[in-house]
C-alpha cells in the first residue's frame, strides 16, 4: 500500500487512497474567506489554488480521445447508442495542458466540467506529490507547506458545488417495500412501476446546505385529525421529523444538450463523484401535502451534504463483486437501461447514522446500512434522468433515495426504524426516539474499508433548531453572491512596497479579484529607457486603477483612500471598517498614527542629513514610541473590537518595518498578540512582500 | 393616456404603459451575442446598458425605506408577520444611487434582486426618455438612438434569467377538477388538501427554455397496456404529447434566508413580474411513472417561457377587481395564506392558445382563457413555498399550473380540450388533433387591454420536432456558460488608435470583458510632465495587458499576435480565425495586406520627407492598389466565408482611413458591401472610434 509523507490514521477518512475534493475558506477570514478547491489529506486540507499558483500544476498534461464536434451520435430505436462504432472512428487522440484557474473558484462547478481526463491527471499529479518515494517538491518546501497545507480544524468548509438542479430517487427496493407496506399494506407495497424505472423527483437546489449548517424544525400544514383526511388542516410545527440516509452524486463532464438523452454506456464519464447526504423529511406535513404531485414543503425546508466528494476512481477498488448486492432481473430493465455491468455498478460503502444531543459525549449509533443494498444505481438514475431528453449540467446532484438494508437494524429513517412511531428505538443516554427532537444532532458517517486504509467521506451533520428560531440559523448558512459589481477590473502599482501591502490585506479579506504590479510595468522599463524606469510613482504608491464596467477608468492615491473606496465599492465583501462611528474613528485614529511614523521615517531616511546609523537608531526611538501609544489603546483581541480591521492591516507591515529597523517590540504583548493571530491567516499570507509575484515560480 | 414619440401600434403588445424587460443580443453577432438588458416598445428592443454607457440613467436615485440590519422580524405562531410594527420603528429612509452595471449582464438575475425602489424608479425613468413630453436627451440624439433602438427583427431574444429553481403549481380550480374527474370521477375530482394549500412540485431549471426553441418529442417509458399497470412498460416515443397554458413569475429583491418564511404582506416585494410559460407534457409517461413522486420525465424535457417579463407595475391597473375571480371562502385558508386582498389578487390577462403547422398561415386558436381564473394567486404560491422555511432567490421561476376557464373552450391543455382524447379539435386546416403532432407549432399569448393599449407578453412558441431528432434541436439552445476563463482581466491600451481598432472589434465580438485606456493613463502624463506623456508607447499600440487568475501580469503587442491569442484563450467564444486550414490561410492572408498597406502609410507620414498633398495622394494610390487587389480575393458575404473573421476587422478601420485621404473606393462594390454589413452589428458600433471612452457622455 503506498502511503503518504503526511501523517494519516489508519482509521481516517482520508487516505492517500482518497484525495476527496471540497471547497475551503480559512475560519480565521470570517464569513467573507476566500472560497477554493481544496483536497483532504488526514488531518489537512491541500490547497490546491496555492499548489497552482506555485507552479506544481505546470507539467501536468491532459491525454484524451476526442470526438470530432460534428460527430452527434445518434440513439438507436431501444434507447442505446447504436452508432457507438461509427462514432468513435471519427475520434482522434488529443492532449492539452490542464486549467489549473478551475482551483482558484469558489465552487468545484469548472472542475466538474473538465472532464474525466482532468480528473485523472490532477488524481496522477497528487499522489506523486504527497506519496512517499514521489516528487518531492512539495514535502521539501518548507514555505509552500506552511502555505498550502492547512490543520483541517482551521479551515471552514463550503458546498462543493453550486447545484444546478437537484433531484432525488428512491431507489432502495427495501425502502420502498417498508414504506409501501405501512401505507398500503404489504401485498401493494411495491408501485407497479417501481422494477421498471428508478422513481424520482425534482428537488429543490436552494435549499441545500453543507454539513453543520442547523436546521429549523419547519411549520407548515398538518392533518386536523391525521385518521381523516376529509377534516382539513392546521398550521404547526412539525411532530414527525425524520433523517433519510442517502448518498448522492455530482454530475460532471461537459453539460449536455437538451433532447439528447445519456446512454448507459456513457453515464459513468458524467459521474465526478459522490458524497453522504441527509434528505431531511417532515412526515406529517408530506402526508397531507403530497398528492398527487410529490414531496413539496416537507423537504424543501433543508437537504445536509457532506463537503468532501470522493471521486469515481478513489472508489473504484469497492466496485460490488458480482455476488454482493440484489439482482436486478425480475423484471429485467429495458434496453435503455440495461447495465452489462450492473453487478458491479455499486460499491461497498459502510453507513450509519448516529443521533447525538448536547448532553452526550458522542452520537448514539441508530442505523448501520450499505450502499450496494440499492436496486437501481447511480448509471441507471443518471440514464433515466435524461431519457425523455432532460439535459445535464455539471454541479447537478442526484440523491440515491433512502438506504435501507434487510435488517431492521439498517432502515434508513426513523420512519421505518421505529416503524410509524410503533417502537421506540434507544439511545445511549437512556432516552429513546420515534422521530428527531429539537437540539438533536444527526450525524452520517460512511467509507469503504481497504487493506490498512480508508476511503472516507467525511462528515454529514446536521442540528435540529427548535420552530421559529429562524433567526438562529441565518449566521450558520454560507451565501456567496454571483453578481459582479460595478467596478470590475483592479489594478494594483507598487506591489513590492511595503505601503501597497495594506491594500494587499484588505483586497484579500474583501476577496477582490486584483492583480497587482510593480512600481512600473518591466516592458514600459525596458522600452524607454531607464529615466522613464525611475518616473517610478514614488509618490503614487500604492496606487489603485480602477475600470468601472461602463470602461471608464480611475486612478487613486493613498492607502486610506483606497482602503475608503473599497469599503464603499464592494458592499458585502469583509468590512474593515466597523459601521459604528464610534469604532470607526478608533480604526482611523490607528491607522493614522501608524501613518505619521511610517512618513516620518520615510522622509527621514530620503533627507540624507544623517548616517545610516544614526537614522536606524532614530527610528527605532520613534518606532518604539509610536507601539508604545498603540499598546494602550488597542483591544484585546485586534487593534478594534473582535475582528480584523483597516487598522490591523496597517499595524502588521508596521512591525514587520519595526524589526527591520530593529527596534525592541518585547514590551508590546498586546501587539504582539494581534500579530501572531493575522499572521495565521490566509489573506495576511496572501498579502505577504515574499509571495507577491510568483515568490515560488 | 401618455404616448410615446416611438410608433407603437394600438394592438402592440409593447405599449409605453407595458415597458417589460428582456435579454437580447443581435442576430449578426451569432450564437456568441453580447447578451444584455432590453426593453419592448412597440417594434423595438431598447438597448439598457447602451442607454447606461450614455449616461442616461446617472441622475436616477433610488428612494427606500430600509429595515436596520438586526431587526430580523419574527413570524408569530400563526404565521403571520406579528411584529410588524415594532420592526417598522426601526426603519429609516434611504436614498441611493442606481447600480447601472445590471443593464450589462447576460441575466436579469442582478436587476430582480435590486429590488422594488430599483424597478420603479428606472420604470419612471424610462417613461421620462420614452413619453412624448419627456426629457428629450435620447429622443433627440440620433446616433445615441441609433445605437440603442433596435429593430425588434434585428434582435434574438434569450431566457430573462439563470432560474435557480422552477416550481410549478396546480392552481387552477377548473384544471384540477378537469384532471381528478377524468381519472378519479366526479365526486371525488379534488383531492383532499387542494383547498386547504397551493398544491406545487419542484420542476427542472436546466429545461427551461425561451420561446423559438424547438422540442424534441420525448421517448420513454410507457405503459405495455394503458388499461393495466400490470403489465409492465415499453420504450418508445410520447403518444399523448401535450401543452399547459401558463403564466409563470419570478422572484425578486434580495435572496431570502433558509428557514424564514415570507409573509403574505411581503409577498409582493418579492414578485418581479410576469411571462407566459407553455409546461409541456408527456401524458402517457407521466401516467405510468408519477406515483408517488410526481411528475419526472414526462416534464423535464422541455419548458418554454416568453422572452418577456412584464413587471406588477405595468400589470397593477389590470388587477382583477373585487367581483371577477373566484371566492376563496369554502374554506378559508389559514391564517397565514389569508390575503386580504384576495379579491384583487390576480389581474385581468387574455390568453390564447394556438396551433400552426408548416402549411398553415397562421396559428388556429384551441382555447381562450384568463388568467384571473386562478384559485390561489401568486403571493399565496410563493408564501406557501417559503413555508417550511425553503429560501427564495432572484430568479426563481413559479409556474401558476394549467389556467383553464369554466367554459370548455377556456381549458388549458390537449388533455381536458379533448377530454382525454374522446374529442376530436378542429385546426382551421381542416385537420383535427386530440394531442400534439410532429412539426405543430404550439403558440401562446397573452395581454391586458387598456383604453388604447395594451399590456402584452410577447411570444411563447415552441415547434415540435419528431422523437429523435435530438441534432436539430442544438443549434436552437442558446447556451451561456458561467465558467471563468484563465485569463480575466484585459487592459487595452490605445483605444483612440484606429491600430487598435481591429482588437476592440474581436473583443466586442467574442464578448470579453476588457477597459480600454488611452495611449497612456492620463494621471500619469499629468504627473510626470510632457516628456513621459510624449513616450506615448507608439510602437506599443494596441498594448494588451493580461492578468491571469494567478496574480500574473502579461504584455501583448501587434494586433495579429493579440487577436490570436484572444481567439486560444477563450475558446467557446466568436471564433475569428476558421479552424479549416485553407480558409484560415486566407484570413490571415488579407489580414497581413492590409496591415502592409497601413504600416507602409505610417512610415511615410512619419518620415516627413512629403508635403501633406504629395503625402495624401501616395496615400491614396496605394490605398486603391490595395482595394483593387482585396475585391479580387474577398468572398460575397464576408471576406472570407459566410461570417464574421479577423479579415473583416482589418477591412473596416482600414475602409475608414481610405475615406480620410479622400481615396476613391466606389469601384470596390464587394467591400463595400462587406462594410454595410459590418456596419450594423453591434460589435462593430461599439468598437467605432466615436463610441470610445464616453463620447456621449
Amino acid at each position: 500500500m503506498e502511503s503518504s509523507w503526511i501523517h494519516v490514521q489508519e482509521d481516517s477518512d482520508f487516505s492517500l487512497q482518497n484525495l476527496p475534493y471540497g471547497i475551503f475558506s480559512l475560519k480565521s477570514e470570517g464569513q467573507q474567506g476566500r472560497a477554493r478547491v481544496g483536497v483532504a489529506i488526514g488531518d489537512y486540507v491541500l490547497d490546491l489554488s496555492a499548489l497552482a499558483t506555485a507552479g506544481l500544476f505546470r507539467d501536468v498534461t491532459v491525454r484524451a480521445t476526442v470526438l470530432k464536434t460534428n460527430s452527434v451520435e445518434k440513439i438507436g430505436e431501444n434507447g442505446t447508442s447504436a452508432d457507438k462504432a461509427a462514432v468513435l472512428a471519427d475520434s482522434s487522440e488529443c492532449t492539452w495542458p490542464l486549467d489549473t484557474s478551475v482551483f482558484s473558484q469558489p465552487t468545484l462547478n469548472a472542475f466538474m466540467a473538465s472532464g474525466k481526463p482532468s480528473w485523472q491527471a490532477i488524481r496522477k499529479r497528487l499522489t506523486q506529490l504527497l506519496a512517499n518515494g514521489g516528487d518531492p517538491i512539495l514535502k521539501d518546501n518548507a514555505p509552500l507547506k506552511r502555505l498550502a497545507l492547512i490543520s483541517a480544524c482551521e479551515t471552514k468548509l463550503h458546498l462543493p458545488a453550486d447545484i444546478g438542479d437537484y433531484t432525488d430517487f428512491y431507489s432502495s427496493r427495501e425502502h420502498a417495500t417498508n414504506v409501501g407496506t405501512m401505507f398500503r399494506g404489504k401485498d401493494n407495497a411495491l408501485q407497479p412501476n417501481w422494477l421498471h424505472l428508478p422513481v424520482g423527483y425534482h428537488g429543490r437546489a436552494s435549499s441545500v446546505v453543507v454539513s453543520g449548517t442547523n436546521v429549523v424544525r419547519p411549520r407548515g400544514q398538518l392533518q386536523a385529525d391525521p385518521s381523516d383526511d376529509k377534516k382539513g388542516s392546521v398550521y404547526g410545527a412539525c411532530r414527525l421529523l425524520d433523517f433519510e440516509l442517502e448518498m448522492a452524486f455530482y454530475v460532471g463532464g461537459p453539460p449536455t444538450a437538451l433532447g439528447r438523452p445519456l446512454t448507459i454506456e456513457e453515464a459513468e464519464e458524467h459521474i465526478f463523484g459522490f458524497s453522504l447526504m441527509n434528505d431531511w423529511s417532515a412526515r406529517d406535513i408530506q402526508k397531507w401535502e403530497y398528492v398527487p404531485l410529490g414531496p413539496f414543503g416537507a423537504k424543501n425546508f433543508s437537504t445536509t451534504i457532506s463537503p468532501w466528494v470522493v471521486t469515481l476512481d478513489a472508489l473504484e477498488p469497492f466496485r460490488c463483486t458480482s455476488s454482493a448486492g440484489p439482482a436486478q432481473d425480475s423484471p429485467a430493465p429495458l434496453s435503455y437501461l440495461h447495465d452489462k455491468d450492473y453487478s458491479t455498478g455499486s460499491y461497498n460503502v459502510n453507513l450509519e447514522v448516529g443521533i447525538q444531543t448536547d448532553d452526550m459525549m458522542s452520537a448514539s449509533v441508530v442505523s448501520r446500512s450499505n450502499f450496494r443494498n440499492m436496486y437501481w444505481n447511480a448509471k441507471q438514475q443518471l440514464v433515466h434522468h435524461s431519457v425523455t431528453g432532460c439535459n445535464m449540467r455539471p454541479g447537478d446532484l442526484l440523491g440515491s433515495g433512502t438506504i435501507s438494508g434487510q435488517d431492521s437494524t439498517s432502515y434508513g429513517s426513523m420512519l421505518e426504524l421505529s416503524w410509524r412511531g410503533a417502537k421506540e428505538i434507544p439511545l445511549s443516554d437512556g432516552t429513546t426516539r420515534k422521530f428527531l427532537k429539537d437540539g438533536d444532532t444527526v450525524k452520517m458517517r460512511g467509507y469503504c474499508q481497504g487493506d490498512g486504509f480508508r476511503v472516507g467521506f467525511g462528515e454529514c451533520d446536521g442540528r435540529i433548531l427548535p420552530a421559529g428560531s429562524e433567526d438562529l440559523v441565518l449566521s450558520a448558512q454560507p451565501f456567496t453572491t454571483t453578481f459582479k459589481p460595478a467596478y470590475h477590473t483592479l489594478k494594483l502599482h507598487g506591489c513590492r512596497t511595503s505601503n501597497s501591502w495594506r491594500v494587499r490585506i484588505c483586497l484579500h479579506l474583501k476577496n477582490i479579484p486584483f492583480s497587482c504590479l510593480p512600481d512600473i510595468a518591466p516592458r514600459h522599463a525596458e522600452q524607454s529607457g531607464e529615466e522613464c524606469g525611475e518616473m517610478n510613482l514614488l509618490q503614487l504608491v500604492p496606487t489603485l486603477e480602477v475600470s468601472d464596467t461602463t470602461g471608464g477608468v480611475h486612478v487613486l492615491t493613498q492607502s486610506m483612500a483606497i482602503i475608503e473606496f473599497l469599503e464603499a465599492a464592494f458592499q458585502g465583501s469583509y468590512p474593515v471598517l466597523p459601521s459604528d462611528p464610534l469604532a470607526r474613528a478608533q480604526v482611523c485614529q490607528i491607522s493614522e498614527m501608524i501613518n505619521s511614523n511610517q512618513i516620518t521615517l520615510e522622509i527621514m531616511k530620503s533627507s540624507g542629513n544623517e548616517s545610516e546609523l544614526t537614522c536606524r537608531q532614530h527610528a527605532q526611538v520613534l518606532t518604539e514610541k509610536c507601539c508604545a501609544a498603540l499598546e494602550t489603546i488597542v483591544g484585546d483581541t485586534y487593534c478594534v473590537g473582535d475582528s480584523i480591521t483597516m487598522a490591523d492591516t496597517y499595524l502588521i507591515p508596521m512591525l514587520y518595518d519595526a524589526r527591520r529597523c530593529e527596534a525592541n517590540l518585547d514590551r508590546f504583548q498586546k501587539l504582539l498578540n494581534i500579530e501572531a493571530k493575522c499572521a495565521n491567516m490566509a489573506a495576511f499570507q496572501a498579502a505577504r512582500a515574499d509571495v507577491q509575484l510568483g515568490a515560488f515560480a
